[in-house]
């Protein structure tokens, strides 16, 4: 539609990345079904309708990518995290599908053996076995080593019996169990022969092919949500449901028909995280999904404020189309060259992804980890945020919801807390950083950090990320002491980084038996703030990486500007510690806010055709204010006034 | 329930401040009548109990505070205005009462006469006379000036010809439009003999008693919104609409039977914005159910935070409460802080619109209409990130709509952008600062400020608030450098506006004919930041004054620590303007983030106490995780616990 003045193809082409036939074929896919968003509908319908969405995804093939080979899978884990972020604008059926084939079917995939895989993977990938995730229960969420239902092992009839004690001990959230699911993988504290071994998955039947829920299971619903409520959210309540010995998902755990449990990982607690790592592919998704959904509410946002106009233009015969405002731009810009940023962060994460599962290095999987957790976290926030002000961007109009951004936002506000609380991903980011990703999940929750810390913290070592050789040769280059200088940036961030992480290190030392929790939690703000630091770099470090792999000189250009923007406006929005730890003058501080203006004024022109480089399904983009009405509705104005001047 | 370590009642006293009577009045109403949220109903439905809600309340007898004394009425605006926040926990409810008593209503009170008043207030407050405030076209909403839609006189029918001349022209998302409103306030350039007088309202007939659209007359439905779909928000379209002449609201100019326009301001920019300022009502409310939205969010996160455990505590045999957690009070208690000072600037607020009522004076009534505009927008900010932060704090609890959040936040997220978006009417706020409320609306939109300025602005005033005297007195008693010190941080709030006011006139007064866009644009983000600070002072002034009238030394003291962490918080979230300008040093800014942690500990224990001391009502608070489930199953969890330990 628009003359970009940049190569948009190229531009495509570098954002679409590894995975661009994965990116092509959903598009087509979307094209050819009717997956519209269906939030107008009351709840029965709405899901109901999502149901049926998700059978009509199951026949396009796409959700396959991500199963063995074995199965009639597409073995690529990438692609269909990749084709799951594709479903932004229907944010119901995304979260419906990485229910089923995300984390149900991850689940089986991940934590069963080949007579699960063989058994159950068909169904799944057809939609055929509704599946639920069951995890969470209402009294352990974050702490998922405390769960509380049982699986005790009954060797008489080679049974074991799945059992929620007490209502804390429900299931809580899950998805698909309100009213689709056959079947749940459900986390259970594992019992045999008196002996517990921890948090171990099972199969557990909890509907019967007419729809009731199986003898001894109780079924709730969670009723109305803010948002995804196309998604059946249930509790599920076990009272000694029996299920075969064959049921356990004994990749990482056994139970002999005698009763004799087995296992390759001795350790109760890293056999637990171990499980847990596997499953990493569910918070990547949401990662990419939080990011997809930010950037078609910065296009709908974008595209109103290049056309709405508000204000005469003193000296002009118009009014001031309300993207030319600074304020506008401060509000939309900072966050769309972020989107880019972590758009870039995202492709490499996928990739790490990727290749964890065929190495399968143990130091690599817990970085892929840590990554995984810090991007989620820090994604999702952006989404809350960004969203947040693109609807306030519109007014009134960000507010009806045919504009879409209500919806957006109410369906993307739960992933700061779900697939892991923020807060507590961040921390467990730090503790990465801080043990090197040494064993530190062997027997230690999160709040083990403090005295682990204690014991093992040496010093800051930066951990380079994938962009590793360009970022060196670009400080190595780097002489300039200017804050437009890629190398300034880039010491910057490290440089913060590393002082915050050591800073931390020293204060978490001082934690004892008796004082661990007090020290631990009196640093809690810094623990936070040194995962941040951590991925801010990480993520300028993929952006700086990409610019480099840009070949089209008039892109290179235009990334460049956008990764200035991002660089500065980060380290203005914690301008307080740079200026705190004389890493900045005062002069260079009040230069970086005029740096961000200047910027913000220097994108504006190509901020639209920026945002659509994106190709975010075009489908998807429906907003009435997005899509023209604005424009009409002007031209009939001006067309009004021409002939019938106001006296 | 509990035992707050201080005297709860005359902290209730204090909190509920002149309109004491008032607030136990409403309390007392809301125990006798059921004005339960009905959000879970399908649109139509909600719509219909919202407007039978709205008939029990005109029967309560409250609404009719607001009303002069000659139709019955109360005469008692602050009072309007505290009744209407207390419906914060049924927030269709409260806008649908807001647009039939506070706008309809008020523009009828305010912008009409005798005739009028006799006429409709009866059935106004009765709510016979359902109405809507027709201002807002979907060209023009931050840009009233600009309206499209015509009221050309006729004086051969002596009639009013009330015309929408294109879509943009429509009136957009009118309360009460879309299903129960008779009436509308329609505001429209005023054409007489071919010559315009500017925007004037006028009452327009929009549905028979049958409920059908009224000759000429097109009522479109906005639809679904993100929130409050309890009110009937619609779109207006004359055609060639014929009202008699008397239907002119003509306090402020009128139209003799001959055609002849007076007015008693001869100005048509002061008259425009003279007849806004009496409209102000609407935003005081806005800012006031803002902040008690606020409060009822907050309590339900503190009551769950201070049940909800989560991790154990090493060393001890229990799980950590979650709001032991620094992170946790992090988020809730400089929130909880700042809600107190809002409190307080709100109830100086209120008083200064009884007060206005009263005197007239020109000059308090700029001072009251900008302290409106910064208190709404700073308190409607406060509002959404505030319970966006409550909504993350309970985790997935807080998206399930029975716990009430997920509802909180959609319906409040539309007052940043209503009765007046934030960001302009920031930009009032600053305009007002800068010309010391000389005449400043005369013949200049929000626009004009640039030109203006560069003419009168000659230095920043500090404008003192109503806390005056008691502000003076504490800083001449400063003498002590400490951060702790009330005059320290009073000196810090007002040194910096005043440094910030300073440097925008002197950047703004380069504008000149040519370049007064460019030159104001490029301040933009000064302009918004001058207002912020002058607010932040304001609110500051506000909580201090508040301490000062604590009797209960156990409650002062408390209130002092709140005080602190407000004045503390706000400093450090401005951090960065504090170390850039040298106004403390690098040592000082780790201080005051040492001291906001100090400050959250030493105010956690007493957090569910003191947001109970609001006197938010009873009824409001229907959240299972804040009213009992979260303790009920930790008891059960225990007691099973403790006859089945996990082997």
């Amino acid at each position: 539609m628009t003359h970009p003045a940049f190569d948009a193809a190229e531009l495509r082409t570098l954002l679409d990345g590894r995975w661009a036939s994965v990116r092509e074929r959903v598009r087509a896919s979307l094209r050819d079904n009717d997956l519209a968003n269906a939030d107008d509908l009351d709840t029965e319908s709405h899901r109901a309708r999502t149901f049926e969405q998700l059978r009509l995804l199951a026949k396009s093939g796409v959700p396959e990518l991500g199963f063995p080979v074995a199965q009639g899978g597409g073995g690529d884990q990438g692609g269909s995290v990749v084709s799951l972020e594709l479903l932004c604008g229907n944010l119901s059926l995304m979260v419906k599908a990485g229910v089923q084939w995300g984390l149900f079917g991850g689940a089986v995939v991940a934590l069963g053996t080949e007579r699960h895989h063989e058994r159950y993977l068909r169904d799944i990938m057809s939609a055929e076995l509704p599946g639920c995730f069951a995890m969470t229960e209402t009294g352990h969420g974050s702490d998922v080593q405390r769960l509380r239902t049982t699986a005790t092992y009954d060797p008489a009839t080679r049974e074991f019996v799945v059992h929620t004690p007490h209502e804390a001990a429900r299931k809580e959230y899950i998805g698909n169990a309100a009213r689709d699911g056959r079947m749940a993988a459900v986390f259970a504290q594992l019992i045999v022969g008196g002996q517990s071994h921890g948090v171990h998955a099972l199969l557990v039947p909890i509907r019967d092919e007419a729809g009731n829920a199986c003898a001894g299971v109780r079924i709730e619903d969670c009723g109305r949500k803010a948002g995804l409520n196309g998604v059946d959210n249930g509790r599920l309540h076990f009272d000694q449901v029996r299920v075969p010995r064959e049921n356990l998902l004994n990749r990482y755990g056994d139970v002999a028909e005698d009763g004799t449990y087995s296992s390759p990982i001795d350790s109760e607690g890293k056999r637990f995280f171990t499980m847990l790592g596997t499953l990493i592919r569910g918070r990547i998704s949401v990662a990419g999904t939080a990011g997809a959904a930010t950037k078609l509410a910065l296009e709908i946002a974008l595209r109103y404020a290049d056309a709405r106009r508000q204000f005469d233009k003193p000296g002009a015969d118009e009014e001031v189309v309300v993207l030319d405002y600074l304020a506008h731009q401060r509000k939309l810009l900072p966050p769309l060259a972020k989107s880019f940023a972590l758009h870039f962060a995202q492709e490499e994460l996928v990739q790490a992804l990727d290749e964890v599962q065929r190495s399968g290095d143990e130091r690599t999987q817990r970085e892929l980890e840590s990554h995984a957790a810090g991007l989620k976290a820090v994604t999702t926030w952006h989404a809350t945020h960004t969203i947040q002000a693109c609807r306030e961007a519109c007014g009134g109009a960000g507010y009806i919801s045919e504009n879409q951004l209500a919806g957006l936002k109410a369906d993307t506000d739960v992933f700061t807390t779900f697939e892991g609380d923020n807060t507590v991903l961040l921390q467990l980011v730090a503790k990465g950083l801080l043990t090197n990703y040494k064993d530190q999940f062997d027997d230690l929750g999160t709040l083990g950090l403090a005295k682990f810390v204690a014991d093992q913290f040496v010093g800051a070592v930066i951990e380079r990320s994938a962009a590793h050789s360009i970022v060196q040769r670009i400080i190595d280059a780097s002489n300039k002491d200017d804050i437009l200088d890629r190398g300034w940036q880039l010491k910057a961030f490290e440089d913060r980084e590393e002082h915050v992480l050591d800073g931390l290190g020293r204060r978490l030392r001082k934690a004892g038996k008796d004082n661990a929790f007090e020290v631990f939690n009196s640093a809690q703000d810094h623990v936070l703030r040194a995962a941040r630091v951590h991925i801010d770099r990480i993520v300028l470090e993929a952006f700086v990486a990409a610019v480099d792999r840009c070949q089209d000189p008039r892109n290179a250009e235009l990334l460049d500007k956008l990764c200035d923007l991002y660089a500065l406006s980060t380290i203005e929005e914690d301008k307080a510690w740079f200026l705190e730890h004389e890493r900045i003058s005062p002069r260079r501080a009040k230069a970086i806010t005029r740096a961000v203006n200047t910027l913000c004024g220097e994108i504006r022109p190509h901020a639209v055709d920026l945002v659509e480089a994106f190709g975010i399904p075009r489908q998807w983009l429906t907003a009435p204010i997005a899509t023209g009405a604005e424009e009409a509705r002007q031209e009939a104005q001006i067309a009004h006034d021409k002939s019938n001047p106001l006296p």
